[in-house]
């Protein structure tokens, strides 16, 4: 695709000129922006507004995507995956409680106003307002082309973190993509079958019957329960005679589990799981994962038959090569109140955006979930929106707490809206009832509002299936 | 699994007894078969009829296996995977008119009555009575295990026939299993992707979207009926300007498609493809599949981005290997009308059956479908249940035709009921509704009852997923 492929229009540069303006009104001297300014291209590719590049189809970018007016912006997206992934879900399809494509939204059908490539972001060259991408197909996977764009939003998401743990990329498992949860649901039929196959070992089918998930957070708590509802109510039914072999421990190198939640909530969703026989194991060091085992300095080597990790986030490696200001400590792209992604002197290029896990707000450190991407997805497509129509002043970026919910087995959650109402706190099957409605609610397609029903009802009245495709 | 495990009881021996009074009904001179029950151990293993091991769990396998007594019988299946597919609605998971788990049916699922072992079988030792089978599991695939059986039944199915063309293995997908109908779904969806990439040539373009598919039976028409209807009712809303470039072409050596179905059914399904672009290219040899292209005698090579194979069947890598009457053709296993497998002399086994693809009848040799093999398995579950009852005279199996059905797109179908009556041919939208409602009755499960017409409707009403998971 050549650069000269789209002709300038008068309104790129009426649009440019009232950059100034809208950033003026928080960073003082307007003097300090015009030099940033001057470096942006004065062009519009395609459409009346010029063209917008979204990295990335997760949270921040599919929220973004649905938001932006698509008729005067051209619209492209980059990722590699074809899809948007409901993630609060994800871990109720690792077991079938829900099917893989009941929580995701291709990002082509979303609208037909839109432009997508299959693709990795290799580099961003800011001065030149283009970015190379690789592609990831299969038949010209990491092949180099170059798009132009008018404004880029950065959403390309974080990385599962290690934290150098030996073993961990190469025989754990994390849980952020449906390839993921793929992988689980199948791993864990294999190893009941290998378990149920003549000839093995009572001391390996224990082995081969342990299933370890390392990270106390909500993402790990949820997989767990989700697990443990498979293995008590289906794979109970389908090998009686393995259940008593089968084992599900959760490791935190902290005192708790779901600290983020309310302590009360923390303990009574310790309870609950101990009284379901999963082992809560707290304060233990995780040093190496195997193919099967896992290895802690408090206990040594334990045999199981999956490793599921879960114990946050590190920087995704375009962001690693990205010549901007970052947070020292995450590596995060550090962004202004206006979600703009500043050079390493602090000031901010006027047309290129970041949000998500990827990014962060300079003084203004919130945690990395989707609440926080959606909700900075909605302030920039209103920010980007209203440039069309030269409103003038633009506020910054304001977080509203929601609160935070966790699935933990057994038709039971934990709910903590306490930012919203103070006695907000609740464990239990109400707390249930709320956590599948708000998420019920807040699915995109009318597709999946149907499935999603649908599947909670069969699983309910028919069990999981075990297909192992 | 030891073979002493299970001890012997008296009941076995009463029913080895029986069973030359069973066969002598038909076979005359009784001497002849006490030779070769001779052989047969007069041992039950568990339960008081002895176990039966069905290897496969294709139409053949998972009838037997639904209709057997599992009371009396210790029923044992043996199959590289682990589900039934509901073969007649494959064709519509490889665009995602429906999904592949709605077409599926877990083996252990079925019943909490029976035994499964994820594996292939090697080799079968009647005169043991046993089979060595190798584990299809990942972390011990090849480890060999042995299984005692008192009756087998051998429904292991047969492989896809490249007629010895070069690259078709390695190239070219088939459509017997879900890993073919996903292989499929996904490469439609890389070659539009790879077209909607910057840099890609004209002609590059047309050649990934070339679609071919060789075998013009119902299982390659109704592939390009779904295909048809994929690109026409999705894609061309997805990638508008692409759907020019995209080409469908059905390849057959035979002069017409559909060979099986009353000539006029044919001509009509031969009209409705060619009005809707369809290119139907018979009287073809293919003498090559490539990565990227399709080689014939007539036309040369031709660039496309998928080439679908379906041109009938071979034997099963099994039967090749078993010591057994076949039938000289099609090497597949022979039977007698009872469907027990022969020795190479003719002389029936009694406890050894073979049904489904991978056998055919002495003297009255049946199509290989999953009609056939269907109604072979209600039979031999009659023999086999009956044979508790110890009630005498067994009828040799008869087959009943049925008719014959496909879907050629757009909401039509051709169905062909000449055999159940003369004048009950018919193309179009009602032959479409009876082959839909057909279909639906057909299906086992109340969970698949329920997920296919809400795929219908969902496919109907919102379009196909274009995940590319």
């Amino acid at each position: 695709m050549s650069l000269s492929r789209y002709p300038s229009t008068w309104k790129s540069l009426q649009q440019v000129k009232q950059a100034p303006f809208l950033f003026a009104t928080r960073w003082g001297p307007q003097q300090r922006f015009v030099s940033v300014l001057s470096k942006t291209k004065t062009r519009t590719l395609g459409k009346t507004q010029g063209r917008v590049v979204i990295l990335g189809s997760g949270w921040g970018g599919y929220q973004l995507l649905r938001k932006m007016n698509k008729k005067d912006y051209e619209v492209t997206v980059v990722s590699p995956r074809n899809y948007f992934v409901f993630t609060p879900l994800l871990a109720g399809t690792t077991v079938g409680t829900l099917e893989y494509r009941c929580i995701t939204e291709p990002v082509r059908q979303y609208s037909k106003d839109i432009d997508y490539h299959q693709a990795y972001v290799e580099s961003i060259d800011p001065e030149k307002q283009t970015i190379r991408c690789s592609s990831n197909l299969d038949d010209n996977r990491g092949q180099l082309f170059d798009l132009d764009y008018d404004k880029l939003v950065i959403c390309v998401g974080a990385y599962s973190n290690t934290f150098g743990t030996k073993g961990v990329k190469e025989h754990g498992i994390f849980l952020k993509d449906i390839s993921d949860a793929k992988k689980i649901r199948n791993r864990v039929l294999e190893c009941f079958e290998y378990a149920a196959q003549p000839g093995v070992s009572p001391k390996e089918k224990a082995a081969k019957l342990h299933f370890a998930i390392v990270g106390g957070g909500p993402t790990g708590i949820e997989f767990s329960a989700e697990l443990c509802d498979f293995i008590s109510e289906d794979m109970s039914r389908l090998y009686p005679e393995l259940v008593k072999d089968t084992r599900i421990s959760v490791y935190d190198v902290a005192e708790h589990i779901l600290c983020s939640f309310d302590a009360k909530l923390s303990e009574y969703a310790t309870k609950k799981f101990t009284r379901r026989g999963i082992q809560i194991k707290t304060g233990i060091h995780v040093t190496e994962v195997g193919h099967d085992f896992l290895d802690s300095k408090e206990e040594g080597k334990v045999p199981c038959g999956m490793v599921v990790w879960n114990t946050g986030i590190t920087a995704n490696p375009l962001v690693e090569t990205l010549d901007v200001a970052k947070d020292e400590r995450s590596h995060r792209i550090l962004t202004n109140d206006y979600l703009q992604v500043m050079d390493k002197s602090n000031n901010p290029y006027p047309n290129v955006y970041a949000l998500g896990d990827c990014s962060t707000i300079q003084d203004n450190a919130l945690p990395a979930t989707a609440q926080v991407a959606n909700q900075k997805a909605l302030y920039l497509s209103k920010v980007l929106n209203d440039q069309i129509k030269g409103s003038g002043v633009v506020k910054p970026f304001s977080f509203r707490n929601l609160g935070a919910m966790a699935y933990i087995g057994k038709w039971q959650a934990v709910v903590d809206m306490s930012p919203v109402h103070k006695k907000a706190k609740e464990g239990g099957s109400l707390a249930w009832f709320f956590w599948r409605s708000s998420y019920l609610s807040m699915t995109v397609s009318f597709r999946n509002k149907m499935l999603i029903p649908m599947y909670w009802f069969l699983t309910y009245w028919t069990g999981r299936d075990v297909s192992k495709l």
